[in-house]
């Protein structure tokens, strides 16, 4: 049986997925009573000093991981990328506006489904013609004049896809980066505003990071309830209402692995590492494995891949399972298999799931 | 300086608030590891099944504490009860509708300002004009004919009111029970819809519990975002999208206390039993403290009062902070002081707390 140095399994699942070690530890301490206080870190007020001081740390040390431009405001909120689909068309999709999307992949598509309940989408790139094998290059992609935005999501988790560079267009550009988030550099001057979901790269579910800019800020014309508004969340720094203080809490002291681990620079080195571990074991043996995602554009945090037969693909879950490696499995929408390694994945991790990718196809030739 | 057997503060947050210690041991055992799994309960994969053992428990056990009827949904929702102000309107309040809003407080207020975006609302009670020292008997309640829906907050944290019965009306009754739920009884034949924010009497922040009879559920049309649709989240089991796991755990562990304790009627009876202790104190100084709310609708969660001066309450909340006493600062549209003693709340803190009124009136009368 495989496991890490400290006893717990060796987790692949896609979301929610592998936190760092260090900060589970921290949680439990401080679950029970954080800062000295006498109370836990899900019993205090947040409007109390413990819990003001976790917000603000959040804040600065989620700027200073993501080189967060001062002119962009970083906010906490709830709901899930999902609601963010159909709140930020509730918030600039206006009546005689069009918003161009980027379909390359199931989550884009609901993205595009919820838009479509707010006003007028224009699907600028269809993944769906190559079963979603690649992402666009610039000119596969079709803009609108004066769209209100484009949407895209620079990783596919489902098959394994990456936004190799930023989509070029004269509007606002928003960007679903749920799944590779803080695992490499993002160009600011490109982006008009980015969210994601927690659960994969950041901290537990129930937490969504939105970083907008102050100009799509202002387009926000104070029509929409208050929790759907993002100028009136931001103009109470995330506290509209009770936020959800331990998502808050956990992903700060994420932020801290990552400044302590050596910043975005070292964790991007690192992921790079990784996934090369695990592609190199799949084409050593290409006659045994076929990776879903065109080489140019594989996905350094979600590796999807199958056997020569779903039974091989199901035999591959059994057997990994025996060495207590888990969430291997690939999503219904391509079946095979998926090793998700976003930041906190070990690089343990993927040297023994290497060797056990080799030890399985030479069994099974 | 006065602690807990376990060495913990004694807090009387207004949300969030104290967890009962025996989930908290449990929790800092879970994040590490769950069930054998090898991984820890944030980390676990919504579709998995050591996850779907912990949604199903929680919603069996929900359903038992609440003696919730099998025509009700359950449902786990994001975004707080202040999301639902707005959600529930979107859903209800349609184009020609009008809807009954009983304004008893600060947060019925909020609840008014959200569905005004949204449709007409018409206040059949406003509060305002006694300062909310009572929550309405039903002859000061002027409901509409053929309302949508009429909405009230059964308990009102900042003034330390309750309804001691459910308004009478023939439209659905809507009940936001964010500071109640679970402390007594509910009358499910009452009401069509009960939500509640977790952080006071159910977990951490961030998470939301929906019971919604399926009558209502049967008036979502389809025409919203399925994010913010309760039918489309209910036809998947609250998982349309990653739901806050970690919330959904912490409230299941909550419901297992509960019914470990004894169910409702035994929480409810302690929690009578502690509320007196702390009122009687109060009436035992009565030329000393001034309880905020009218007697025959006295808060058993919430317990406002004020001493003599502003100064005075100062005062008191130093020496309640030397005795390691927190939490117990007025809110700001009310002043003065309150102590919240929600279900997980201990009778020992109710003790101790009585002891410190009494000792403080002596010394300072």
């Amino acid at each position: 049986m495989t496991q890490t140095a400290t006893g717990r399994a060796i987790n692949f699942s896609a979301g929610p997925a592998t936190l760092p070690e260090p900060v589970l530890e921290q949680a439990r301490a401080d679950i029970w009573e954080i800062a000295g206080s006498g109370v836990g870190i899900c019993e205090h007020s947040h409007r109390g000093p413990v819990f003001d001081k976790v917000i603000h740390e959040s804040i600065e040390d989620c700027r200073e991981v993501g080189s967060i431009p001062e002119d962009y405001e970083i906010l906490f909120l709830q709901g899930g990328a999902s609601l963010q689909f159909a709140m930020l068309a509730m918030n600039f999709l206006k009546e005689g506006d069009i918003a161009d999307y980027l379909d390359t992949g199931v989550w884009t598509n609901k993205a595009i489904k919820a838009a479509k309940k707010i006003g007028n989408v224009h699907v600028a790139y269809d993944g769906s013609l190559t079963k979603h094998d690649h992402c666009p290059s610039d000119d596969e992609i079709q803009t609108s004049k004066d769209a209100a935005y484009l949407h895209y999501c620079s990783n596919n988790t489902i098959y394994g896809t990456r936004f190799e560079h930023v989509p070029t267009t004269d509007s606002p550009v928003i960007c679903d980066m749920s799944s590779d988030i803080f695992s490499r550099a993002i160009d600011w001057s490109k982006h008009a505003m980015v969210y994601a979901g927690a659960q994969k790269n950041l901290g537990p579910s129930g937490t969504v990071l939105v970083v907008i800019h102050n100009s799509l800020l202002e387009r926000c014309d104070g029509s929409l309830p208050g929790m759907l508004d993002y100028k009136a969340i931001a103009s109470k720094g995330s506290m509209l209402n009770t936020p959800p203080t331990f998502g808050i809490y956990l992903m700060g002291q994420v932020f801290k692995w990552i400044l302590n681990e050596g910043g975005l620079s070292a964790i991007e080195e690192r992921n790079e590492k990784k996934a090369a571990i695990i592609y190199d074991a799949l084409a050593e043996c290409s006659d045994f494995y076929t990776p879903v995602a065109r080489k140019d554009c594989r996905s350094r945090m979600n590796i999807s891949f199958r056997c020569q037969s779903p039974e091989l693909d199901a035999l591959f879950l059994e057997k990994a399972a025996v060495h207590r490696m888990s969430g291997l499995k690939g999503h219904r929408s391509v079946g095979g298999l998926r090793a998700s390694v976003y930041n906190a994945f070990p690089v343990e991790g993927c040297q023994l799931f290497s060797e056990f990718l080799m030890d399985f196809a030479k069994e099974n030739s």
